[in-house]
């Protein structure tokens, strides 16, 4: 397998973008990753969406951005894992440059979320969920976290204090990401004092629906050095499942599919938790990052909420963990949501992330995430 | 890259299956095609399914089906490129192998249909054309290839009669393939005489509404030759998009998405098409068997209809197309169809097709098609 780099990264701003089409919002961010690779041909492009049949009534997209991007007849292909769909997009990517078949691949995600009522938004992301077994009876995402939330509280004494302090930190470092959704900060009183949704998680405890695309060009670090270009390379990637409705595992508090796939992704990078100095993960809802740090090995089982009240996980911390703002205040357009922390690890190790820069990163790590943890996706990326 | 081989197949009956889920339809294929390779592991899975979401209500079908297989953790995605949707879930299969990234790989695809209302089914369907510019005005895939249809009778002088030889042909076909949803014949005044669904393009002129599932099991030549398998080897693939919309192509009588991704596989495979013994199309409409013939070289432009009443595509004439009775005869589960087509020719080349062997087949090739032709893959196969 030949070592592969990411060599260029394209985003526009998420939010309820009610004034562009899905074909719109992915074909402009997919310019500008070919812009900043400096290429304006590529061999092969990967997608990944969710649900775009029923957030918008479209399948076969690939056929479609790739015509309206004016790159037929190349391969393109749509990927879906749920949430973890454009995380997997990327892996493919990475594949299909990393055995030679291809030489420059864009990998991309996209979803138009908001132009659907709240039913059935709603609705298209419960599909994620085992429907026979959990979605028929009523049970939608935010009662799934909030189950695992509650006994993630019971069993390790974790507190709606240190639930908030996930949302703030977030939004904290959100604040300073101009393509964010929710841009500004909000304090732990906020979110305790927020609406509530499935007890105990509130309004502010939960990702929004957004609107939004990511892309990425992959090449082999060969060329991309022939291009001049700062080499990101991809050093690990690893995928795995885990049973899709809660009901079926051991432990609700326990997100087997992150600690495989992480664990993949470490060993073929040759790396460990502590070597990782910048961590995107999937916080679909705070308590989604707590088990997160847990499943990845960079806090111990139950240690979660007390490693975010420590600051270990804030921007000054040992290990900053969602620089970009997360899924929580950068948005969470959930075919996109990979790419894009693919994209804030390339920033962070290209030293591009201006005022949240971390500081001295050379490893970096993503983590992206389907369902309640039924399929994840990690990678491991290192300057040279 | 290694040598790949195809060494096990697993396929049920197809047809209205409404005492089984999707989970139970996917999962029985996969069990009969893990247990006609001999083993009981695999290293990831691929699934194609062109809208579990629009039809059953349930997608991240890739976590779902690992579980329901008892197969987690391993990796497991879903592919979507309409109707392709299979035959790209086999590419991706492919390549993992092929780079050695992993050992043994399970390719499949599913899809549950008719336990939604006709209406539900039509607009699902529909979604793999260009919504804004086809689908909000009223265009259906019936319609569509009526368009096509029309254009080639006028520009080649193909008759209303040819449209109907194909259907009757693969109905012949499909009649010895006891897993067909129709396994019986139909006469061309059969298919003039059925009912109208958009003009020229009578119901016996289109492909049914399905349930139904179809997995095979990937590994490298080097395995299976240690399994003692019988080897059937992936010598050749391609995959290409063209414009998703009809009135962006310059000639809609031309499946460029097919020229390309059929001249892709040739070239890898160092095939022409005089070398090809058996061949597996996408006749999701019977206009459709005809223009593939033409973009896939077995025939000049334009003079498709003309060989299928000269007999040069039936079972005793000079290539055999859709052996198994096509999409026509034995169903067309959408995101299953692609595999089906593969585990076709695997068993012709293995010399297991009884009553419907093409004798002396030593060489078959595979052309799976998205939409109205907006993405093609085709695969070749040689016996060893």
């Amino acid at each position: 397998m030949r070592d592969v780099a990411v060599i260029g990264t394209g985003m526009t701003k998420w939010g309820e973008l009610w004034d562009k089409s899905l074909r719109t919002i992915f074909t402009e961010t997919a310019l500008l990753a070919l812009n900043d690779a400096g290429v304006d041909k590529i061999d092969s492009m990967y997608i990944g969406s969710m649900s775009s049949g029923l957030f918008v009534g479209q399948e076969h997209i690939a056929s479609l951005l790739s015509d309206y991007l004016g790159l037929t007849p190349i391969p393109a292909t749509r990927v879906e894992t749920a949430c973890a769909s454009g995380g997997v997009a990327f892996r493919l990517g990475f594949l299909e440059v990393a055995t030679g078949i291809s030489d420059i691949v864009l990998a991309g995600g996209v979803e138009k979320m908001t132009d659907v009522s709240g039913y059935e938004a709603t609705y298209a992301l419960g599909t994620a969920a085992d429907q026979e077994y959990e979605g028929y009876h009523g049970l939608t995402f935010p009662g799934l976290y909030a189950l695992i939330a509650r006994a993630h509280m019971e069993k390790y004494g974790t507190t709606r204090e240190q639930l908030a302090m996930v949302a703030s930190k977030n939004h904290k470092n959100g604040a300073k990401n101009p393509l964010a959704q929710f841009p500004f900060a909000v304090s732990v009183e906020d979110v305790l004092n927020s609406v509530m949704v499935a007890d105990p998680l509130r309004i502010l405890d939960c990702s929004p629906i957004t609107d939004g695309a990511a892309a990425v060009i992959l090449c082999s670090v060969e060329m991309a050095r022939k291009l001049g270009k700062q080499v990101v390379k991809v050093i690990g990637t690893g995928q795995a499942t885990d049973n899709i409705a809660l009901s079926s595992r051991k432990d609700i508090t326990w997100l087997e599919a992150t600690y495989q796939a992480g664990k993949a992704a470490y060993e073929m990078a040759g790396k460990k938790p502590e070597d990782i100095d910048v961590l995107e993960v999937h916080d679909c809802f705070t308590i989604a990052e707590i088990c997160v740090m847990e499943a990845l090995g960079i806090v111990e089982k139950g240690m979660g909420g007390k490693a975010v009240e420590e600051g270990l996980t804030a921007m000054e911390g040992k290990i900053p963990v969602n620089p970009s703002g997360g899924l929580k205040s950068k948005g969470h357009p959930v075919g996109a949501t990979g790419v894009a922390q693919i994209i804030e690890i390339t920033k962070q190790l290209r030293g591009e992330a201006g005022e949240r820069q971390v500081k001295d990163a050379s490893v970096g790590m993503t983590q992206n995430m389907g369902g309640s943890g039924g399929s994840t996706v990690c990678h491991i990326f290192e300057k040279e």
